[in-house]
């Protein structure tokens, strides 16, 4: 088995095809070790892990501290908003202080784009990047893979769509790059003022109606509209998006058989999802919150501690 | 011996005397636990206890979370500050992406009464109400309890009185039902406007007087006045309170001998209880804080780990 | 090896020269843990501290939070944001509550002179003073001392200057009183609203212009300046500081060769320091953050895992 020889996992772009089935792989043989009755492995016993979140993110904050802890680890959470650590200091002079505690990895979130590049370059401890401004969130990219993996069989050759604000996505991008890689095809869907001007560049398709992109699709990603950015102006209305944009139960007669319909979550009902699709069968939301452990395991397993890559369980 | 057959702690209500009994004689097999070297063991290692307070509470986070690492569960904790999880999100769709991610246990505390029923109803993990509104607050209740059962030796025919605002008191509710249950003759005293409507058909005798409801009491159960919830103007001040409904140290006299004086804290000196008295040889708060470990520990035990009852320490 | 007689560490005072040798040589053996491959040894395996932050302090808590992990002891961590406890109660009120809950050892910061001396006469837990009000931070000042002790091979008979607001600082008051223990010669330099009118009593040299104070220094440390009390008007502005006060570049001809420059973090870049001396070859300010790891786990082992002090590691 070849191992990963990556210091950080900074974006999907660094990524090989080879990098992605070995963490597909690797999150599939961890993914169990939450269904046993004990569920925890000593693998990562006497590694610090820091989750360093900078913007609040209870959901992808718990998902990295439960997949630590169910690998032995250590953890210590830093919240912006309880940090001193943060006022009148420059990033990398927080980075230098947290490297000097020698932890083994850290897990960081931040409002700016390119910040986890950044500390990546200065410090030795390896680097998750768990969404950085509107760039990557390689993480959710891989849970959403892994999870299309599991329910398709392969990413090769399928036909998925993203539906929402793709420009200011960071989750867009990040599946953008990653499916790409492996083999898909990706076609984007949403309000003109939400499509990305680069989006030949990506490789992707633009379809205005996102009744007609949902068309023979293998995998319907939505994306969630951010309400609290509505001051912006980019969309007019909650309601007015949900008339043009939202996925509803009148959509599911035009589904491909067998498609999948997916969402990062927190869903807003009613807004870019209705309640009965989000609910409904074609729905896989909370397989992905519950691959998100399964792939942050394994992301965690192959940067710190994946030397033995033999004995994971 | 017999085991719990519940998958949740939600309120008094569902607990049996025989189930009462087996919580109480856990904690106190667990109690003695806290006072070793080593404050540790085994039992409940692999298993993952999320507390989730929407309210904050760091007495009743802090005991939980202390009797889980006691155990060796792993802990994760989310509070509703710094929470994006409750943004956008109903509780039904928290829960659900918790469960997602395969903890065992979940510890909620809610203002809105019923919370973690609802909870309880859509996903696998056990979960224990923490304290939901104005409704019910099981385990103080059951620590109270235990620390009236250590002290008088048993609950059966004791005779208790609960002072304050009754109406709007989780901590009374879970008290008179479970001391109801347990054959104790239960009396309630405070200003009539905190007084509930259906004392009688809850099985409690309301004594206007104060001084006069202690009189050939075992036990005095004295309530925190939410000086928070002043400006609803039930009471006109917390001094006036303090003259007529306080227990300060010209009540002494009157106490049975042998009767101890509780609390669930934090106390507002000086208001509903004189210093004198909280500090005093009949005062048992200080214990009941103690003893709240314990009962968390049994409850954990019982709940997530109660397949093997013969093997806990 | 003689052990540690000590309930508490809450400054400098009380410990004598064999006290602080014995911290100095604990914390030496126990720093090549956080380099290992598995950070972690099982002493204080069962053990529980609460880190009880009156004041936030990400980089103390965080340190204390690593070295009690790499030791095995479950913590706790309280903040008063979060904290219920803290309203309508006295401090006294809350460390018994917290004592019932049987921890081993709170580590304590609060913004009032003496608070954690009142806690420890309540309390049979050990405390740690992790820095009250302007009074003493005497784990900074150990951390110092071990980080000057490494570079310097002793601390008897050093040249050390202390610049910046002495009169406010606990870091300041702390070091001298450990720093003339141990045999070193301390002079203080900074705006005269800044020095303690008793530097007589205290035993150290008043120098007004800094860039005489650091002639023939072995060690100079450089305080932060709380630019957030500035409101006090005890200095015009942070300009003004730096061009009278600030440590710069210019200055570094006329240092010692094989001096160190330090600082307690956070640096203010430009104002007390300039960024090419913080980063510079006589700086030794990360360092300094290295070691407090290794001082935190050394004083939780001599207080409540010090009995058997033979099986460190």
């Amino acid at each position: 088995m070849e191992g990963f020889n990556h210091k950080d996992l900074l974006g999907m772009e660094p990524l090989s095809v080879k990098d992605i089935d070995l963490i597909l792989n690797t999150a599939e043989s961890l993914k169990e070790i939450s269904r046993r009755d004990i569920k925890k492995v000593p693998t990562l016993r006497g590694k610090s892990v820091v989750n360093f979140f900078y913007e609040p993110s209870t959901r992808t904050r718990t998902s990295f501290e439960i997949a630590a802890k169910r690998l032995s680890a250590d953890t210590v959470s830093i919240s912006s908003g309880s940090s001193s650590m943060v006022k009148g200091e420059t990033l990398i002079d927080t980075a230098k202080n947290l490297q000097a505690m020698s932890p083994d990895l850290i897990v960081m979130r931040h409002s700016s784009s390119g910040a986890p590049h950044m500390l990546a370059k200065e410090i030795q401890a390896s680097i998750i990047n768990a969404g950085d401004g509107i760039n990557e969130h390689p993480t959710q990219a891989l849970l959403d893979m892994f999870t299309i993996r599991e329910k398709k069989g392969s990413l090769n050759g399928l036909r998925v769509v993203i539906i929402g604000d793709i420009e200011h996505s960071r989750v867009a991008r990040s599946n953008i790059i990653g499916l790409k890689k492996m083999g898909a095809d990706v076609a984007i869907s949403g309000p003109p003022t939400m499509m990305p001007c680069n989006a030949e560049t990506m490789g992707v398709e633009v379809i205005s109606n996102p009744a007609e992109a949902i068309i023979d699709r293998d995998v319907i990603m939505v994306l969630r509209i951010q309400l609290e950015r509505q001051s912006r102006l980019i969309f007019p209305c909650s309601r007015e998006y949900s008339s043009f944009f939202g996925i509803n139960r009148k959509h599911l007669d035009k589904i491909k058989e067998g498609a999948i319909i997916m969402h990062p979550g927190p869903v807003n009902r009613g807004v870019e999802l209705s309640s009965d699709v989000a609910d409904g069968p074609f729905s896989v939301i909370l397989e992905q919150v519950a691959n998100g452990v399964a792939i942050r395991m394994a992301l965690l397993y192959l940067l710190i501690g994946g030397a033995k890559s033999g004995d994971i369980v």
